[in-house]
């Protein structure tokens, strides 16, 4: 095979054609590559020729790798103005377009089925797969599922003219006479807008109900049906769904579904397929495939710090390619198998392991996508007879993001494709055996050295069933416990008071979570004198030592993470993702912390001349008061408390009434990590004590607070007052609130922005600081966003957090639901309600709101809602749009969606706010990763799991040493 | 010679007695030679056994290299308890005292003439030369002018009965024929306590006073008188003193001067000598020696940043001793050649010279010092028959420091009787030319890289002539200048007021040293707006653009750094190095932090993870308001307002209205350096002005001050108050009050304590916020050090500045001056005063106070009273000392004087004051090395010219990208 293809390359090779000669530029430059995918990322935004030359100037002008060609074209168009520009700006549109159609079937169906008939014609079957823009709303998945509907009869009405291919069919009608004429691919998410993996039972029911129809039309017309495989947190479902669907159509063989090679799943997952076809009777046919999301997993699992799912090396894939391909094989009584690949090592070996097993030929077809690696198919064509082609239709400009991952796939370091045409690599290393590969590779594989010591902990992946398992019966568990009291912790004694409060489920008011015991003022009083008699040793208890107290209690919080999340689903309304990311947040606190004071413990050089020796060390402050907020109920809290503690300083924390509980969950983690009796106190109070008794105490030295502005700057005025026997100044360590602010620039990627809208916004209902209540967007892009955005809203469900069906919940008490209804109310008078969601009956819920024709000096402009409110304002430059971000009070967190690079650097260099996020969501900030924190009045400044948050807890002293002894001094001889 | 001395050992290094052995252990571990160092040091001040064995326990107990004998004795006596301490204590001391014997001629006047009878009976001439303790106070001096006068008498008595020496003498009863048969050493500064570089003429005036006296005595004995040298700072003055002395007794050719060749002064020193001597017709001689201060010159000039006035290689002084040697050979009708050297080929060198020159016999002696290198000595008196031993004389324990330096030269790496003696190093290095030496030295010699680019300004070096006379001339041209208007400077224009408030000099306040502008509620709202104005483009202008600026005023400041010094003599009182230092501080600052803004400057990396790049950068917060303090009046000023200004934000600085002169330096360096107008605003103000409109300004988002606590809480309480349309919680960055104590433990350096007391506590009269006003000394010398510290509050002169003959001046102003008197009263009621100074007639004198007596309770012990008062504390224990000093409400500065590593480490970990300073002064940090500031009531823990001081005046903010498109991220690839 090899020595047939040496001398061929495939059209996107081919180095006379333009197309050749850009991909063998961008072969051998990185940022060329880089940015040349970039550009055709973002290529379907650039609607008019400005936007498109302001593209080209930005992605392509700073290259020092440009093509000399590629330079002088640029420079001469800018030069050359307006007639100039729109001659580059039609060449690129004309060339944009030629890419995709090297890739992609047709943009309607009228060329979609000419181009079949021509593939047919060369002696290939296909299957079509629709392409299109990320599904976001359920608007949108059934205008998807439509479009399928019209494709199946476009297929059915065509087919009448396709005569069978292969010369085996026995008048059947049947390709090679055993394949269907038409085949369809099908990727469930696209019919379905609200899979999501923590609701495993209910995203497949939604997706098998759209698949079940669309299934019956193709079968109707006697045409095939593939379930494509997506990324990982989808595939179980995918796999339950296509068993299903399976079931459901016992005499159809011709559902097949795609299997990915690359996942380490996979040996196990065909296993039990091949099983379960077996035991139900029921044959299979699996599209095998090595997958095409390498890149994605990697990203989304690092940045999860979840197991990776995929082979790290391309050598591995190969080799779990040939052994799936083998297993099919070997039960191809049961099993169809469609060989996915381009990589002729990877062929042959099916073709040699096919002839060992004597695998019939209508047991398997080879399968390589269309426009790619012609040489390998018309080969395959020639040599096999049965080769479909995977034919992606609709059109180009949404398909960008297909096209992306073509050409990664043809660019790759590893990629087959790339080695074999573009590069030529010697043929033994191209043909080798994968699996010796692999293992010399591992051989080869030092442990990589840790960029930094700290990792943050992974949030609960449910994609994985245990982990979902784990969850329900934590929920089940935890409510066995309601109603119990809770008492204070003062001086390493639980204490329990006459004055109780109840904290109550928002999603049922009625329902107490628990009985918390209040401090009054002898409380109070006790707490802080057994923190400062505590502090005397603490504070000389060394650093690493009081380090250890915090990774004990990080390990007693990992070890029962689900029962912690559950609390929190109960007694705050958190979703299931979201407690668990307030509970693995509260761990990255208590590790970091601990690593951080590791790093600040001791003594520290500073520049020093001879005969005299310099040095800096810290020291805790005495009492500190952390006042905690409730949303994000163990995270904070655990934040604040730990960070005081780890330092040296002794703590007397008063949690929020809304979740005494989540509160009391750290008196047991320190209680389990030995900490002395009076470092932590834990004392819930009413405000007036809190007031007077706390904040106002000369023995407390240092307050750390999280919470409204309003009460911020109470305290802040508070502390500044000297009282009688007070011996230090007051520092407070405040987070205070915020009016997120969100730009969608002209050229922003709805499918990522509108997503990162939602989330930002309606998460944990909108009860976070660092939430997006305002959407500043570019009138460019203005009517399509919000279109997008309203129906993606509406798609939401609404309802209890401990049913993982939904998406938003109540709000945390019924003084919030008034108070959000208020500014309901007030937006509908400032601005133009576009959308207002349902409610369920019961609990504290608010309606998601979206609110357009909002202007800066509105109220719903500048204060802060807490709750599902978002206002949409229109400008017309980014300059306004970054004016309009600003112009609040606040600085704390704030986003841009955009590819505009210089878009991207006029926000880093002013959108003033504590945390930017470019091209993501705003809310979720990682412990190391992302110290958060605002100014203005938003914060202090402070920036929490950030490198340098521990230093305001503790003075910083510089001891001098002279060295020198009479004129001696070691140091310089 | 080198064949004669081959199979030799000095007694130092005969491995067969215990001090070799001892000597032996230390050449091969530095540690042990460092400790065993510092033993000596310490040995003198352990008055008690269990004194002893503490710190020989400290000392040696941690060393792995102590030899096994040593280690075994250590353990044998600690578990032995007190017999086996007694035992070991004695044994040290017997060897204390044996190893004190080996250097000097005795400890009194009876065992040192019978010492010198046998040296003569040995064949050799002597000059004696009394040892003691640094010469503190007048008192002591004379003490050490009475020391000298019994000497001369017991050797004018003595030489009665010793024969002269030499066989070449003609019976004038002169040693060789024609030296007299007694001569004397002496060091000038320890007859005048109060010699001072920069008071060079009363400096020399006073000495010869002293030194005149004893000559006369000498001579009239017909005995022989050395001018010995000693550090460089005194250099000049020796010479000077030397030559005024010649001339006084032209008769008299026995008096000599050492001078010291590894200076690289020496060569024109010597060349000026010899034409003085022969212009003048007075005969010299001269000591040639190569230098026994090597290490405290390269220390006191490196921690000064000045020039080094040493050889750096040993090679080059070698060369120059021969150089020197030969000139002083060259010129023997006029000059008498004394070659102090123990080095061979030096001695050599200058026989050889002496030989070829055709220099007589009695133009040219040999000196080697009593107790080293005896083989040398004997040899030398084979060969020559005129060898004279320098011979130390006095008490063994207060003469340690000589036993220090002698023990240093016999063991430096670079020694020459270490590597003849004990390490026989190999003959042809040891006796190479040195010249060729030290240009094979200066081949290899690459530049060393700098640990930090950032360098301290030099101080001005009043030991050098031409500084002297440039200080001078700048006062005089200063004071022309006097009584002109001082204007405001508003977007930068000059603004004069109506209202005027004069600036008077505090030695004369009927001096008006300038008219100032003072800013009404207009002119600081034109500032504040002018300033906020500014912001939008100053915030933008790159952090090295502005650090430019910075460093541009800095230039302008280093060119006229006299004049802006000599303003601060006449405006405020400070004492020229005073003056000087704080223009170094202002230029240090503006360097300091344009280069710390370079690196926080820009985009810094965080940790993140692939498809994510996280990112922190710094930005201005707006408006700040600096207000200064009159103390330091330019670099404080100057660190705050520089900080502001780099960090981007608009600068409305007031000055003290003590201080407007100097405040608008900065005006002019800004000016010189073409800051953009509105950036710096200068507005000296009332107070209310500055409360009502500056301070509480809603446009003001930052406060740095410098003054006292009083105000600085007023400030902060104010700054916590929201005003209307203000957008941004207000900063403050505070330094305030001090009550800052020194201990002084039982085994402190008293030669180093108490002037590092005197100078922390009566430097610029006190009014320093790191200013001593406690010591709290321990009971066991409480009486020694108290004595001492009387004595030399004593002796130190006090009058105005601007004459560099007075150490203390005026106060601030006439409320400071009665603010102090009540406190001096109220510490008369409290305490005992121990020590009330004069003052002179006219200025805001008050007198040098030292009270004892005075208990934590008290006022004085608590109280910040900003002048030279002292207070007293005694102490039973270093604990209690501890607990002392941390007794107040203060924690600025601190100090401890001890020897016992314990106590160094007790003191590190315990004494909470931000700046701690080990066994030296505690005030004079410098930018860079030692970051400045308190807390408790002292500060908000910002610590001046450190690291994370501009950290204040900025906000950070976190920017995370989203680098992935559509699963393509260029960092996993």
């Amino acid at each position: 095979m090899y020595a047939a293809l040496e001398d061929e390359r495939p059209s996107l090779f081919e180095e006379k054609r333009w197309l050749g000669k850009m991909i063998g530029w961008s072969l051998k430059h990185e940022d060329l590559r880089t940015n040349g995918l970039r550009f055709v990322d973002v290529f379907p935004a650039l609607t008019t020729t400005a936007m498109l030359m302001e593209h080209l100037e930005e992605y392509f002008g700073p290259l020092t790798s440009l093509p000399g060609p590629l330079h002088w074209a640029l420079n001469l168009t800018s030069k050359a103005g307006r007639p100039g520009s729109a001659a580059l700006a039609g060449l690129v549109r004309y060339g944009m377009k030629k890419l995709g159609e090297q890739f992609i079937i047709g943009e309607d169906l009228g060329r979609a089925v000419r181009n079949l008939n021509r593939v047919r014609r060369e002696g290939c079957a296909f299957s079509v797969d629709i392409l299109g823009e990320a599904v976001l709303s359920e608007t949108e998945a059934e205008r998807y599922g439509a479009l399928y509907s019209d494709l199946v009869e476009a297929l059915q009405r065509a087919q009448r003219e396709w005569p069978p291919l292969g010369s085996g069919g026995d008048g059947n009608g049947l390709d090679w006479g055993h394949q269907p004429r038409y085949s369809v691919s099908i990727k469930p998410t696209s019919l379905y807008s609200q899979a999501r993996p923590q609701n495993f039972d209910g995203s497949v029911d939604a997706m098998l109900a759209r698949v079940r129809g669309i299934s019956e039309k193709v079968m109707a017309g006697g045409g095939a049906l593939c379930i494509d495989m997506e990324s990982y947190q989808y595939k179980n479902m995918s796999l339950e769904l296509f068993k299903r669907l399976r079931s459901e159509f016992p005499a159809n063989p011709h559902l097949s579904v795609a299997m990915q090679s690359y996942l380490r799943d996979t040996d196990r997952d065909l296993v039990d397929l091949l099983d379960w076809s077996e035991s139900r009777g029921l044959p299979v046919a699996i599209r095998l495939v090595k997958g095409a999301y390498w890149d994605y997993e990697i990203l989304r699992t690092r940045q999860n710090g979840w197991e990776i799912p995929v082979y790290s090396g391309k050598a591995e894939t190969d080799a779990a390619f040939e052994r799936h391909a083998r297993l099919i094989l070997e039960h191809h009584g049961n099993a169809y198998l469609a060989c996915g690949s381009h990589n002729i090592r990877s062929i042959a070996a099916v073709m040699e392991t096919a002839r060992d097993l004597a695998v019939p030929d209508d047991r398997c077809e080879f399968q390589v996508l269309y426009g790619m690696a012609e040489p390998v198919r018309r080969l395959l064509t020639r040599v096999t007879g049965r080769v479909r082609l995977y034919c992606p239709y609709g059109k180009i400009i949404p398909g960008m993001a297909y096209l992306v991952r073509r050409l990664l796939e043809n660019t790759a370091n590893q990629s087959f494709l790339r080695l074999m045409f573009a590069e030529k690599t010697d043929i033994l290393g191209l043909l080798k055996d994968p699996v010796q590969t692999a293992e010399e590779e591992a051989k080869g594989d030092a442990p990589r050295p840790e960029a930094f010591s700290f990792s943050n902990e992974p949030m609960a992946d449910f994609a994985r069933s245990e982990e979902r398992d784990s969850f329900r019966e934590a929920l089940a568990s935890v409510r066995q416990e309601l109603g119990k009291p809770c008492p204070l912790f003062i001086n390493g004694l639980d204490r329990v008071t006459d004055d109780v409060v109840p904290s109550l489920n928002p999603a049922d008011p009625t329902e107490v979570v628990a009985f918390a015991s209040q401090a009054g003022r002898t409380e109070m009083d006790e707490a802080i004198v057994a923190a400062q008699t505590a502090f005397e040793r603490w504070r000389d208890t060394p650093p690493a030592e009081r380090a250890g107290y915090l990774k004990r209690a990080a390990g007693w919080m990992r070890g029962r993470s689900y029962r912690l999340a559950a609390w929190q689903v109960l007694e705050i309304g958190k979703q299931w993702d979201q407690a668990s990311a307030d509970v693995a947040e509260a761990i990255d606190f208590l590790e970091y912390y601990a690593a951080e004071m590791v790093r600040l413990g001791g003594l520290h050089p500073l520049p020093s001349v001879p005969g005299e020796l310099n040095q800096s060390l810290y020291e805790p402050r005495g009492v500190a008061a952390v006042v905690a907020p409730w949303n994000f109920p163990l995270a904070i809290t655990t934040g604040m408390v730990s960070a005081a503690v780890v330092t040296g300083n002794c703590v007397v924390y008063k949690p929020s009434p809304l979740t005494p509980v989540i509160g009391h969950q750290l008196v047991e983690a320190f209680r389990a990590a030995g900490l002395p009796p009076g470092v932590f106190n834990f004392v819930p109070g009413r405000t007036e004590v809190i007031a007077e008794h706390l904040i106002n105490n000369p023995l407390v030295t240092t307050i750390a607070f999280t919470g409204s502005t309003q009460v911020g700057l109470k305290i802040i005025e508070n502390a500044a007052l000297l009282r009688e026997g007070q011996w230090t100044v007051k520092r407070v360590i405040c987070e205070m609130g915020g009016k997120n602010a969100i730009i969608i620039d002209e050229d922003a990627d709805l499918d990522e922005a509108v997503p990162g809208v939602l989330i930002s916004a309606f998460g944990f209902q909108g009860q976070k600081c660092s939430s997006c209540s305002r959407v500043i967007v570019l009138e460019g892009i203005y009517e399509n966003f919000l279109n997008r955005l309203v129906e993606a809203a509406r798609s939401l469900p609404v309802g209890p957090a401990y049913d993982p069906a939904f998406v938003m919940g109540p709000v945390c008490d019924g003084q919030a639901k008034v108070r959000i209804s208020r500014y309901i109310d007030l937006a509908a008078e400032e601005g133009t309600i576009l959308y207002s969601g349902e409610t369920p009956p019961g609990g504290n819920y608010v309606p998601i709101t979206i609110v357009g024709d909002i202007r800066p000096e509105h109220r719903i402009a500048r204060e802060e809602i807490f709750g599902p409110v978002l206002a949409i304002m229109r400008v017309k430059t980014f300059d306004e749009a970054l004016e309009w971000a600003n112009g609040t009070r606040f600085a704390l967190t704030g986003g841009v969606f955009s590819r505009n690079p210089r878009s991207l650097d006029a926000a880093r260099k002013r959108f003033q706010v504590g945390n930017l996020y470019l091209n993501r969501h705003i809310t979720g900030a990682r412990v190391g990763r992302q110290p958060f924190g605002g100014f203005k009045m938003s914060g202090l400044g402070t920036k929490a799991g950030g490198a340098e948050y521990l230093l305001h807890f503790m003075d910083q002293r510089v001891v001098t040493e002279n060295t020198a002894r009479h004129g001696f001094s070691p140091d310089i001889r």
